[in-house]
Formats: C-alpha cells, sequence, structure tokens
C-alpha cells in the first residue's frame, strides 16, 4: 500500500462516523435552501505556528480552531470541513503525525459545533509544512451580523480575555492561560449563538487580528466612533495592555448590540461619528485608530 | 497600506464583477436546496510545479483547473471558489506575481463555468509558495455519476487524449501540446455536462492519477472487468503507450455508459467480473492492474 493510500486509511479511521467521502475526488451533499457561510484559513509552518511548541494534535486543533471563529464572527453553525494538507518531507513518522494531527482536529471539530471533515487533500512538501482548512457553515442570516450594524447607543462587549496569545509568543510560555490561548483557542460558536437568541442584530467579528483591529474595523464598516474604557478590556495580570489591545490571536468575539449576553462583558459604547470614524480610549483620551495592527505577512 | 492590504486590493480588482466578499472572514451566499458538491486540491511549489516552468498565470491557471476537474467528474457545474495562498517569502515582486496569479485563475475560471471567487487567505510562507483551492459546485444528481456506476455490456470512453503532461515531465518542454496539457489543463465541464445529457448514468472519473489507475478504481468500485484495446488510446506520435496509460496528470474524462458522446473516444467494454476486478489491455492480454501509479506523495 503506498504511503499516501496509508494516510488516507488513517484520516478516514480518525472520525466518529465512517466517511465514504474521504479518498474520493468530491463529497457530494444534500444542502437544504438557506444562507452558507464559507470560509478558508491557512495554518503554516514558521508563519502561523512553530513545531518548537506545537505539536500534531494543537495544529490540528489550532488549524480548525482559527476558522470556527470565523463561523463564530457570522453566529452561525459549521457544517463540513475541508483540510488541505501538504506535508513537510522532514517528518520522520509521517503515519503517526497525521494520526495526531485529525485526533486534535476532530476534537476541536466536536467541541465546537460537531462539523464533519468530508473531503480535503494531501501531498508532499519539498519545504515547510503548510495547511489550509475551509469550513462551511450554516447562517441562521446573511444581515444580521455584519460589521456594518454598529449603531449610536448600542454596547460594545467581548467574550473571554485579551493579550494571552501576545504574552505567549514575548515569551510567557507557561502561563496555563497563555498555553491554552495560543495553541488550543476556543472558538466562541456556543458564545455567538447565545447572544443571537438575545439580539436580532448587532456588529459582530473576531479578533483574530487584534481587538483595537477588530473595533477600528467595526467603526469603519458603521461610520461611527467606537468610545472603550481600557481599564475593562478583560485580561491577566501578567498580560500588558497593550498586548490585550492590539496583541492578535486572541479568538475572542468582539461586538456592538443592545443587550449584553452572559459571559460577555462590556468594554464601551457606540457614539455618533464625529469627523472620522475612530475608536477612542476614554481613559486616556487617545485615539487608538492609528496603532500598530497584527499582521501575518 | 501594508502589503497584504495591498494584495487583497489586488485580488478584489482582479475578478470581473466586483466582491465584497474579500476581505471578510466569510462569504455569505444564498443557496438553492440541492447537491452540492465540495472539493479541494493542494497545488504546492517543488511537489505539483516549478517555476522552471510555470509562471504565476500558469500556476493560477492550473490550481484551479485540476479542482474544476474533480467538479467535471461528477458533470457537476462550478459555483464558488476560495483560495489559500501561502505566498514563498522569495518573490521578489508579490503585487505583480498576485495580480498574475489571479489573472490565470480568473481566465481559467471564466472559460470552465464562471465560478466566482468569493473567498480565501493570503499570507506568508518562510519556505516554498503553497496553494489550495476550493470549488463548490452543483451536481444534477448524488448517484447517477460514482465510479460505481460500471455494468456489463457498457462501453469504456475517454475526452481528449493521453501521456502528454507525462511527456512533458520526461523533458519533451517544446511540444505545444505538452506545454498545454502540463500548463493549462482543460478542464471537461463543458464535455461532461454533454456527456450526462445523452447518458442517464455513468461511471465517471477523471484520469488525474493516470488511465489505468482510473480505471483500476472503476473496475473495484463497480465489481467489473474493464477490457480496453491500449492501441486506442488516444494521444500524440511522440508520446509513449506507457505514457498514455499511466503518467497522469492529464485532466480527460474516464467514462463506462451506454451511448458514447460527441468527441470521446471509444476504447473497449466493460465486462463481468472473472475472480477479481481487473483491466485487461485486449492487445496483449496482460493485466495492468498491478503496474506502477502516478503518486503526488
Amino acid at each position: 500500500m503506498s504511503l499516501e493510500r496509508k494516510l488516507i486509511e488513517i484520516i478516514k479511521k480518525s472520525g466518529k462516523q465512517p466517511n465514504s467521502f474521504i479518498g474520493d475526488d468530491c463529497a457530494v451533499v444534500d444542502c437544504a435552501a438557506g444562507n452558507y457561510l464559507f470560509c478558508l484559513d491557512n495554518f503554516t509552518e514558521g508563519t502561523h505556528y512553530s513545531e518548537e511548541y506545537f505539536n500534531a494534535e494543537d495544529i490540528g486543533w489550532k488549524s480548525l480552531a482559527v476558522n470556527l471563529s470565523d463561523i463564530a464572527a457570522h453566529a452561525g453553525t459549521p457544517l463540513y470541513i475541508l483540510i488541505g494538507l501538504s506535508l513537510s518531507k522532514s517528518i520522520p513518522d509521517k503515519q503517526r503525525w497525521v494520526a495526531e494531527f485529525y485526533r486534535g482536529l476532530n476534537d476541536c471539530a466536536e467541541k465546537f459545533g460537531g462539523a464533519q471533515v468530508i473531503g480535503g487533500d494531501i501531498s508532499a512538501s519539498c519545504g515547510l509544512t503548510s495547511i489550509s482548512v475551509t469550513v462551511i457553515g450554516k447562517a441562521s442570516s446573511a444581515e444580521n451580523f455584519l460589521r456594518s450594524n454598529a449603531k449610536p447607543g448600542m454596547k460594545i462587549c467581548v467574550s473571554g480575555k485579551f493579550g494571552n496569545s501576545a504574552s505567549f509568543l514575548a515569551g510567557n510560555h507557561y502561563d496555563a492561560n497563555n498555553i491554552r490561548y495560543h495553541l488550543r483557542p476556543q472558538p466562541r460558536i456556543r458564545e455567538a449563538q447565545l447572544l443571537a437568541s438575545c439580539n436580532q442584530q448587532a456588529a459582530l467579528m473576531d479578533a483574530s487580528d487584534g481587538l483595537v483591529a477588530s473595533l477600528v474595523e467595526i467603526a469603519e464598516q458603521s461610520s461611527v466612533n467606537l468610545a472603550i474604557d481600557s481599564h475593562l478590556v478583560p485580561r491577566d495580570p501578567h498580560v500588558l495592555l497593550s498586548e490585550a489591545l492590539y496583541g492578535g490571536e486572541d479568538y475572542e468575539l468582539v461586538a456592538c448590540l443592545e443587550s449584553v449576553p452572559e459571559n460577555f462583558t462590556c468594554i464601551g459604547e457606540v457614539r455618533d461619528q464625529v469627523e472620522t470614524p475612530t475608536v477612542i480610549d476614554i481613559q486616556t483620551g487617545q485615539n487608538l485608530t492609528k496603532q500598530k495592527i497584527f499582521s501575518h505577512f
């Protein structure tokens, strides 16, 4: 049996349910009518992760989690997953690596919405390992959770805490929250659905590029000013304020809405636009729009 | 403006239609009920292509074409495309490269079914360039074009010609057909739809892993014997028989069906299974099942 065939057999057996599509060129799925979400994220060795800190199970988990966070940002339900895995020739035991990768990925899928792997491609890479994950989800509505939905008077709220991933990247590899946030982010699928159940409309995003980057995006898309109190941004004592505001890779939700759901923290309010859309810290009066923003490029 | 933002602006402007989803985390699409096809293929520097022969436009074209060929293999219509592009830091002019890549990709999309790019991800690669393309298509039926549909008495037929891509890889880089087959494969979307219009059922595949590999797969999935006359396999005079039979990367259709459509070549017939499923060359009496099969691993 070729290595490719052996790896496909491992992938076939990795899920809880048998899956007849894996090994075929296409999955054929009977879909009901409705609004569907399509998202894709790269997860590349050297750019998005280092094998110094991530084992194959962590890589599987996080490569999916960052996509599920995009589905959460539309208050959607994840349904189907396709995985493009370009596996470095330098990995000594490829069968073990692939089994562990899919264990982490399937764990994450099961814990956060129950989407199923329906296909993908596996091939050798002459360089580093490169992963690309596509997730298809169902949205309750096309327009209820756009970034352009913020209106003056709405509250600004966030899920979870900020800056742990940046703190990990800055060298603190031993704090349990830093490890969890950076290696095993918890996509906020349930929190987003809870939010949607008590708010018919909201401006909603995830903070994958940093909290302030998300706020700036909402301010610009909605043509409003956002006033936050930076002291209210939830963070661990060891996390710097700058890490919490600008760090990136915190897969938390940022929302502007009427009714703050349980487990969310209110950090400010939406105001009328004065001149241009801005994000202001009412603690310092500082305009946060122009700060350096996290980038994977 | 950051490089990432500049590249996203280039991608936004590359299509014929304006696309509001590009730059967002998710595309939200209102889908009618029905059978949908989901496929993903990797296209990786060093494994699937070399920059020695492929320019960025060729890379864009072929990375999509190999996926569209999977849609054709289910007689489907391509609808939506997502692109994961992990761009090598060694590319000197990234804006130009991305513009050319998308020009090739959009050209291919337009010529073969008119699918639209609705999303993706672009990030830097510390190693080689790595591409992953997801295509979503519509299938007329979930079961009419499965590999398991071959029945004794059916004809075996193929589109196009075989072995030019293998001939290119073997060193013949100057023949126009070799160049076209290897750098600019023509996915058989229209031919598959023509085939479906005159056959309610067929066993259908593309020959991306080689003609014999596809025939073996159909024989095994359908529990039949396939008898082909290797002299009938369409190939250019300079192409070796072994290249035509085993070469791989010929994105042609292989079908077992009742009514051979226009522009297809009949190369044999489906027979009852004797002992195990096999593929036999009636020219030599040779069992082709056990030959070396093309692999990207």
